[in-house]
């Protein structure tokens, strides 16, 4: 830190990422990327001579992209919104529709960014405990008059909400944004998108990372009302205006062409997650149901940080959170069937 | 807009980028991009085998690229911040090094955007004007204990200050962070990069869209001392701390490995833009001496305006800004030879 930097930012405590490994790892199943490349759509768009055509700026509008996903998800293109990554989308929400009286609810146990967020824009928020079974209680969030943030399915649990709770929690604070992020959506819930032309403070996030295998492609969106679209736009024109580049914008637009190749892999991750919740419930864990790409599971007879260690010593990388509620569970991400077993085989060896 | 929209906000005017046409213009001379693409090496790393890599998270360290970059420019991996592109370094550094007690001060005619950023950030500022003939008065920004911003070459101007002057900014204004936005740099201008190594509070921004031909591949980077450099790190890992998509970063350590290539390019646009120059002012032309890859430009016969419009009409996008003290100018970016003869050409008709 130098001397220079703004003291309401000395104090901050930034986001850590899940491991990137420069070393060989065997296998990665630590951040909830697919195991699947990217569709071959994608691979062709991604060539020489649209390297060429770097030396031009990307669209700012990424009119393209956006008309694209407007289609595939029966919206007008003034209801969407792209960005680097949907980080990028959750930052600009915190600071466009928060502070000042408003304040933000967010579950205890959730994506860890959102904390970092609210500190950044020095906003008052609460964190709401989860019941003790790892759900989110919906009754929580109803009628609060809070900016509302939900991650759906939820991380690092994998736990969901249905769509109608969904909908009496953006139905019950009509003043406020309520942001459902569904990075993890496409693995089994139900997506609060149809509920956008009904409601205005309804904010949807979703992103290209996950269930579409581009995670290295940065390339977030959210789909919502037309002025919470403009605001968000008004907030990228003033900090990024060029924030998706030409290969992200290109592949993406592939990507969307080429929907059937991913749900094909999100039904294959689906099976592999039954499959692998199934064997780690034989050899003792405890397993929380999960809808998103991942298990959260707990070790009966090992503790979690040793657990994730030992796994790492075999070149298996998983996650493991320090935090007190957590730190006995281990996020595993569902990768394919032989990386399971891999994992599976490993975890026999290590619980002996 | 919409009404959750925080009201700090609400009166925002957000910067408006060049005209990135949808439609077939002949020639686009509007945004200051390379007439070149960008080299070999680059082409070669954008590949289906890169591309199949997407499905994994880009290095939120960038350490490969900062090491490249780092080794390009005498300094240590520490020295070096990446982003997705410079516009995102700017974004950082005014929400970073401003506010509180700690005012800016950027000249009046120069990047529009320093003006955005300050506004959204609410921060006290002072656009300094220009002298008679749109230099930058050194001694205006001595000795103001205030955060200084200065594109060394300006822009829209492409007038620039020597290593001397700038030394002389940095070393007296030893409290606050002095931002020098090389962006045109390598057209020509003296660049501040040496005194990294003697000023803690110097901060020095480059970009890979202008003379590394890669403006739609979202490349910026800052060099300055450890601790700025650790500050704007904090504010990437607490917005968006996988900002360099694995295409862009590839891409960024291709292109520094062959320097060689951009350097002659530069040659050339340094050539074609005497050319221009000199058949410029042959036409009646008043043309500001320029040491960045655009010129700035006023037609004796005709309304700055018309002149953009007229052109515009027969496919040529050049640069027109509406700000009173400058809107009798043009800012043409320099194309090829043959383009500029194509302009030239134009021009001729238009003025008649």
């Amino acid at each position: 830190m130098s001397k220079f930097l703004n003291e309401r930012y000395r104090k901050l405590e930034s986001y850590t990422p899940g491991e990137q490994p420069k070393d060989t790892v065997l296998t990665k199943l630590n951040t909830n990327e697919s195991p699947y490349p990217p569709g071959p759509k994608v691979l062709e768009a991604i060539n020489s001579r649209e390297a060429a055509n770097l030396r031009l700026y990307s669209d700012p509008e990424c009119a393209g992209l956006k008309e694209t996903l407007a289609k595939q998800y029966g919206m007008t293109k003034n209801n969407i919104y792209v960005s680097n990554g949907s980080d990028d989308i959750l930052n600009f929400a915190f600071m466009a529709f928060a502070g000042g009286r408003t304040e933000v609810l967010f579950p205890e146990i959730s994506y860890g960014f959102y904390q970092v967020f609210a500190d950044l824009y020095n906003l008052k928020y609460t964190k709401v405990p989860l019941k003790e079974d790892f759900s989110i209680d919906p009754k929580d969030y109803v009628c609060q008059n809070k900016m509302i943030v939900i991650a759906n399915p939820n991380a690092p649990t994998g736990k969901a909400l249905s769509l109608y709770e969904i909908e009496e929690i953006v139905r019950t604070n009509p003043e406020n944004v309520v942001l459902i992020d569904e990075a993890y959506v496409d693995f089994g819930a139900e997506s609060a998108v149809e509920l956008v032309h009904k409601y205005e403070n309804l904010l949807v996030v979703q992103t290209f990372s996950k269930s579409r295998s581009m995670a290295g492609a940065r390339l977030g969106f959210a789909i919502a009302s037309e002025g919470l679209i403009a605001d968000l736009e008004k907030i990228k024109f003033s900090t990024n205006p060029y924030n998706v580049n030409r290969l992200t914008c290109a592949a993406g637009i592939a990507a969307i062409e080429e929907n059937d190749y991913y749900r094909e892999n999100c039904r294959k991750i689906v099976e592999t997650r039954s499959y692998t919740a199934e064997k780690l419930v034989e050899l003792g864990f405890k397993v929380v149901p999960s809808k998103a790409n991942f298990l959260f599971t707990k070790c009966e007879k090992m503790d979690g940080g040793e657990l994730y260690q030992k796994l790492r010593e075999k070149g298996i990388l998983i996650r493991h959170f320090d935090s007190e509620k957590i730190s006995q569970y281990n996020r595993i991400t569902i990768g394919t069937r032989e990386e399971m077993d891999l994992l599976l085989g490993a975890i026999e060896e290590v619980i002996g």
